[in-house]
C-alpha cells in the first residue's frame, strides 16, 4: 500500500485563486458577521439561506459554450442534463427564491443572507475566486422609503462595526436621473449592450474618483491611454455631450446637488422623476436623523450592475490611506446596491419591484484592520497544562477538565516533546498561563502557574539569569485545589492590561 | 425586451436535492453552530476556513471518468484542465492544509471548522446534497488522550445545546480490535476492497443496532432479504466464524466490555494492543470526571468510513422517538468520528497521526427540536409602524429609527396597502406590538400602541364585537416621546410570558 501512494502521491495545493483563513481572521470576520446581522436584525430583516447551486438558467446566465461551460461562472451537468452553476451574488438566488415562493411569503419580504459566492475570473494578488458577501434586499415594494432605508441601515452598519462617524458616507443616485442626462446627449438609455455607448458612458462617469474629470473627458470621447500604455476606447461623443456629461458630474457632486441637477435636466419628465424620488429619499433620511455626514446625493455614483432601475447607493469610507503609489487615497466603496424591478419578472412575467445592498466582507475586513477597530474582544489562547509525567495523563486531563468547566479556554499538551518545545508551543498558541505539575509539587498537591504575558514583560526589563532565577517571574505555586481561581486571576489581571 | 423575456422564460425551481433554509430553522441553526463552537474553543481548537473546491485528486478522489466526472462528488474542470470538486467533508480538505503548511503550523494542532460539505448522491426525503457539519481535529499526536478528549468534547457539546445527561453516551471502540477479530476468523484486516470480506463484516456488524444478533448473523452468512424484498449478499462465512463475530459484539456491548472483549481476544497481541488503548481512553475519560453515564467502550461501534487506523467513537442520543413503523427507536447517532494516522501521509509520505469527529448539523436540529431544546431566545419579530398617511412617511422612519437606537428591531410598513393588510402583515411577521399614528393622534402629538400578544389572548376570551370595542384590548395611547418605554415595557412584559 505504501508503494502504491508513492506512486501517485498528489502535491498538496490550494486550488488556484483560493485561499484558507486562518484563526484570527476568521474569529474577527465571525464577529462582524454577528455585528451586521444584529444591525440588520434590528431593521427587521430575516436571515435566508440558499444553496451554493442554482440552475443556470435561473442564475440569468445563457446555457454554458460547450467549450468555456465556466465563462464567468462555475458551470457543472447534473445527471439529468441540466446545467447548475454556483451563485456569483445574492441577489440572483434571492429573485429564484421570491418568484418560486411568490404566494406564501409575508409581502414587502425583508430578507438577509450571508454566505460565499463564487466568481470563475482570472485571480490576482488579494482577488479571490470565492468570498463572502452580506446582502439585505426588501422585495415587492416600489417606496422609496424602502431604498432610503437601505442607505441608513449601510450607516448604521459600518458605525456598530466601529468606523466613527465622519470617517464614512452613504451616498445615492438614481438610473433614472442618469437615463435623463443620456436621452438629453441623445443616448438610448433602454441600450443593454456591454459595449455600447450607454455602459461606456456609464462606465466613464463611475471612473471620476479615480481619474478626475479630465481622464473622464477622454473616456467619454476618443479614449484613454494610462500610464502603463494600455488605451481604453472612448465613448466618442462630441465636445458639447462630453461638456454636458462633466457638468453633470460637477453639480451632481456639490452641495446642493438636486437643485443642481435641476437646472442640469431642466425640461426632462424623466430628470424631475428621478430627481423627485432622490428628493424624497433625502426627506426621509434627514427626518429619521441621518444628515449631510452620513447620507449625501451624488450624482457620479453609477454602480456597475446592469439590472439596476432606479435609486443606485454606495457606502464609501473616507479615510485616507496609502494607494500603491504612496500618495494618500481614500479607502473607497465597501458596499453598494440599488434598485431592481425586474429579476423576478424574469420568471414570472409580473412585475416585483426590489431594492437591497451587498455588504462587501473581506473589503470592509480589511478596512477595520487599518482602523484598528473591533479587537477588543479577542479571543485569548488556551490555558495549557503540561505534560510533566507521561504517566499522569488522567491527572492533567482532569485539571483540564476543571479549568474549562469554569469556562476558562485549556488544554493538556497531546504532543511527546520535552519541557522546551512544551513552552514553545504555548507561547505559540498564546496562552496567557501554563499550569505545572512534576512530582515535587504532586506530592504537596501543588502546581505552579506560569504567566506567559507577565512573564514576557519582565523579560525585557530583567537582565541576567541569576536575575531571572532569583526573581522567579510571574510564575505562583498554589494548592491544586486553588488552580481555577488563581487562573481566574491571572486572566482578569490580563485583561485589565489588554483593555488599558 | 419584454417580449424576448417571455420568450425564454425559465421556471424558478431549486435544484433538485437542495433547499432553501428559512429564518425560523436558520437562526436556531446559527445558535447551535455558535454553542457548538463556543464548546470546541473551551477546548483550545482554532477556526479554520478552507474553500469550497479542492482539487480533485487533493481530495482522494480519482480523476474523474469523462462518462460520469460527478460521481459521488461535484467536480469541474478548471481552464488550465486540473479538476475541481466540492469538498464531501472537512477532514480531506485539513488533510490537505496540513500537508501543506506542515512546516508552520503548532504541532499537535487543534482545529475546528463548520461549513456545507455536498455530495452527488440521489437526492431523497431528508436527504440533500448540500448540508453542514461541524468538526474538530487534533492531528500530529497519536497520544490516545487526544481521542479521550473528542469524546469529551462529543459529550460537552450535546450538554451544552440542552440535551440531557442521560439522552445521550459516546461510545468507542478500535478499529484495531476489530482487525484482531477478523484475523480470528481468518480475513486479512489491511484488504481495503469496498466489496471484500473485511468491509463486508463490518457493515453487516455495524448493522446490530437496526437488525438485532440474528440479522446481523444472516449479513455475516448467506445474505438476508429484507421486509421490501431486496436482497443483500452476505459475507459467507461458515456457523464458526458467525458465531465467534456475534459472541464479541455480544461481550462489546456488555457492562464491563473490556474484560470480556480480553476473554473473546485471548492470544492476539492485535488485540492487547487495541484493548489496552481503549482501556487508557476509559482511564482518562473517568478521571475527567466522564462516567459510564456519558461515555463506554462498545465493541459494536464499526463507523462507515475506510480511513479509520484506530479508535473510532459515535455520539448517539438515546431517547426514544416514533419511527417510521409507529415503533419508539432510538434516535441514534448526531456525530462520529475516530482516529486516521493516513491522510496527510497521501501527500507527504510520512505518517502524521490525527483524530478527530465530526457533528451531524441537520440531524442534531432535528433532535433538538423534539426536544423542544434552546427554544428560549426566540428572535421576536420587529415592532411594525404601520402606514396611515402616506404623506406622513418621514414621521414613520423617525419612529422606526427612534426604536431601533434602543436595540428594539422596527421596521415602517413598506407596501401599499390598506390597514386592514398592514395588521395582517403585521401577525406574520410576527410583531409584538403595532404603532399606529393617523390624523387624529399626530394632532395630538400620540401614539396608539397595540400589544398583539396580548391582543391574541384576550381574543379568546373575548366573545361580541361590541364587548372588544369596548374593551380596546392590550391598546394604549401615549405621548409620542413616551413610545420608546412602553415599547420596552410591552416586550418585557412579553419576555417574562414566554419565560414563564
Amino acid at each position: 500500500m505504501a508503494k502504491k501512494q508513492k506512486s501517485v502521491k498528489p502535491k498538496a495545493r490550494l486550488p488556484r485563486g483560493f485561499r484558507d483563513i486562518s484563526s484570527d481572521e476568521l474569529r474577527r470576520q465571525q464577529a462582524m458577521l454577528a455585528t451586521i446581522g444584529h444591525v440588520f436584525d434590528s431593521y427587521g430583516f430575516e436571515p435566508l439561506e440558499t444553496p451554493a447551486f442554482e440552475y443556470t438558467d435561473a442564475l440569468g446566465k445563457f446555457l454554458p459554450d460547450q467549450d468555456r461551460p465556466n465563462a464567468g461562472v462555475f458551470s457543472l451537468q447534473d445527471d439529468d442534463e441540466q446545467w447548475m452553476s454556483l451563485r456569483y451574488d445574492m441577489t440572483a438566488p434571492l429573485a429564484r427564491h421570491v418568484a418560486e415562493n411568490y404566494q406564501t411569503i409575508a409581502k414587502p419580504f425583508r430578507r438577509y443572507a450571508s454566505g460565499p459566492v463564487w466568481r470563475n475570473e482570472k485571480p490576482g494578488p488579494g482577488r479571490f475566486r470565492q468570498f463572502m458577501q452580506f446582502d439585505a434586499d426588501t422585495v415587492g415594494t416600489a417606496n422609496i422609503a424602502a431604498d432610503a432605508e437601505i442607505c441608513m441601515l449601510a450607516a448604521d452598519t459600518l458605525e456598530a462595526l466601529g468606523i466613527a462617524r465622519g470617517d464614512y458616507v452613504v451616498r445615492a443616485n438614481s438610473r433614472v436621473v442618469l437615463d435623463a442626462l443620456l436621452e438629453s446627449i441623445g443616448i438610448d438609455p433602454t441600450d443593454a449592450n456591454v459595449d455600447g455607448p450607454r455602459l461606456t458612458v456609464l462606465r466613464a462617469m463611475d471612473k471620476l474618483d479615480r481619474l478626475g474629470p479630465e481622464g473622464v473627458a477622454q473616456l467619454l470621447g476618443g479614449g484613454r491611454k494610462d500610464e502603463s500604455g494600455d488605451f481604453t476606447k472612448g465613448a466618442g461623443l462630441d465636445g458639447a455631450a462630453i461638456g454636458k456629461v462633466i457638468a453633470f458630474l460637477e453639480a451632481g457632486a456639490s452641495e446642493n446637488a438636486l437643485a443642481a441637477l435641476q437646472d442640469q435636466l431642466a425640461g426632462s419628465e424623466t430628470g424631475s422623476a428621478g430627481l423627485a424620488a432622490l428628493a424624497d429619499m433625502e426627506a426621509l433620511a434627514r427626518a429619521a436623523g441621518y444628515d449631510r455626514d452620513r447620507f449625501v446625493i451624488d450624482a457620479s455614483i453609477v454602480r456597475g450592475l446592469e439590472y439596476y432601475t432606479g435609486p443606485v447607493f454606495e457606502a464609501e469610507l473616507t479615510f485616507e490611506v496609502t494607494g500603491d503609489d504612496g500618495q494618500p487615497v481614500r479607502f473607497g466603496s465597501v458596499g453598494g446596491g440599488g434598485r431592481y424591478d425586474d429579476l423576478v419578472a424574469r420568471f414570472t412575467g409580473q412585475q416585483v419591484p426590489a431594492t437591497g445592498i451587498s455588504i462587501g466582507v473581506s473589503r470592509l475586513a480589511a478596512a477595520l484592520d487599518l482602523k484598528q477597530a473591533g479587537r477588543a474582544d479577542v479571543t485569548p489562547g488556551p490555558v495549557v497544562v503540561l505534560v510533566m509525567e507521561r504517566d499522569q495523563m488522567p491527572a492533567y486531563m482532569r485539571m483540564v477538565s476543571g479549568l474549562r468547566s469554569a469556562g476558562i479556554r485549556a488544554e493538556a499538551y497531546l504532543g511527546t516533546s520535552g519541557m522546551k518545545a512544551q513552552m514553545k508551543y504555548a507561547d505559540r498558541r498564546g496562552a496567557p498561563c501554563v499550569i505545572i505539575q512534576g512530582e515535587t509539587e504532586r506530592a504537596e498537591g501543588q502546581v505552579q502557574i506560569k504567566d506567559l504575558i507577565a512573564g514576557a514583560k519582565l523579560s525585557e526589563t530583567i537582565e541576567t539569569s541569576e536575575e531571572w532565577r532569583a526573581a522567579r517571574p510571574a510564575q505562583v505555586a498554589v494548592a491544586e485545589s486553588q488552580m481555577v481561581q488563581e487562573v481566574q486571576r491571572i486572566l482578569a489581571a490580563q485583561q485589565a492590561d489588554r483593555a488599558a
